[in-house]
């Protein structure tokens, strides 16, 4: 399952690269319109592909130690934001540069939104989880919400790049079932069935972490020992 | 919680209803340009607020009985299919009568598998838990899919919603920030905020039916009665 995912997540990336790269004539970092095609790859590698690894890797790696799994996550979700900055920079420039307004579109309102809410999610779970920052009955309400939210900006960041691509499609003038329109519309649909299946596997309880005695017994030490009862594990 | 989800639902019709009455010349049903203005409405009457009120009744009703409360959900979702069919019917019919393609954008693909995995959930749902044509074994199975997929398809009716927005905003050719723009832009943002919040409805625990010894006590009952141990509830 989470192998059909990795493969369904390098197959979206593939379908963005060739799209911008056979269709719209590669890649640039010049305020051309080439550098607009950095955008699209850099927000689906960062907020979709590697996204959807760092929200999978309690599921991936649940026989691993939790504390270094908790650490890869923030680590693949820091590369999905440093990835999704480089790509919105692109897309700014570029409309800067030739004039074309900003924030204009329902998928910049939603892809901006999607961003941001990713970015305090992912300060939230830094000094909620990984720094001994907060008392054990704020990482218990926090945790759920975390995970929800998790989800949440998964679907979001979907349905963002869905209407980016929608937009680009009607952009590019393309006579109806044209090759590039049919590439691109099999791209969305490979970007849904990611999110299904990234969504699927986190919510099923046989892919989840199993009770582990000795990290029990360590938390409970932990609370034991510390003043303010922190578990050390989210 | 409830109450202010059914606020967001009545403000994205209302929205949906001003933007294709006011700015597009109202709605008609003889194939002129007014007739595809039933389409969206009819669509976010149906496959999101319908929908959504039909994912949610076993939360808001969740002290009344059982069997009622599935059968509720199962009308509010067979209206929600019904509006939808009348939404898709108004689209194909003016993109005939017009000459412009059907099934052609990544809008269009995306709706339209949600609307037959819709019809597809709601069939298999009325098999399995309405009716008594399955095992206990089978329920227990789809049961935790249906609920799954349940929140998929509202996730991927918002989303498809999303696109249609964003493709009526450029074919319209408003100039950036028309007020016409902002409107349809809003309404996008309402959808999400919509699905978002039956979302975190159905996954919070508190808002869960609590158990009802009584309905155990017949499930088993009938459990011990029936050939095939059939649950009374799903």
């Amino acid at each position: 399952m989470t192998k059909g995912k990795e493969l369904l997540g390098v197959a979206c990336l593939v379908l963005t690269a060739v799209w911008m790269g056979h269709y719209h004539g590669g890649y640039a970092w010049d305020s051309s319109p080439q550098q607009f095609n950095v955008h699209p790859l850099c927000m689906v590698m960062g907020l979709v592909f590697l996204y959807g690894d760092g929200v999978l890797v309690y599921r991936v790696f649940r026989n691993e130690s939790k504390s270094s799994v908790k650490i890869l996550h923030a680590l693949l979700h820091m590369m999905a934001l440093i990835i999704s900055i480089v790509g919105l920079v692109a897309v700014f420039d570029v409309h800067n540069k030739h004039g074309f307004p900003n924030m204009n579109s329902l998928h910049s309102w939603c892809g901006m939104l999607t961003f941001i809410l990713f970015l305090i999610q992912w300060l939230l779970g830094l000094g909620f989880f990984l720094f001994p920052w907060a008392s054990t009955m704020l990482r218990r309400w926090y945790l759920p919400l975390h995970v929800f939210f998790g989800l949440v900006l998964l679907a979001m960041a979907v349905g963002s790049s869905l209407m980016g691509i929608a937009e680009k499609v009607i952009f590019s003038g393309l006579l109806p079932f044209a090759p590039e329109e049919v590439l691109a519309n099999t791209l969305g649909l490979l970007l849904v069935c990611f999110g299904l299946l990234v969504g699927y596997v986190v919510t099923r309880d046989e892919f989840r972490r199993p009770p582990n005695p000795e990290e029990e017994a360590l938390s409970v030490h932990f609370n034991t020992l510390s003043e303010d009862s922190r578990p050390s594990t989210p």
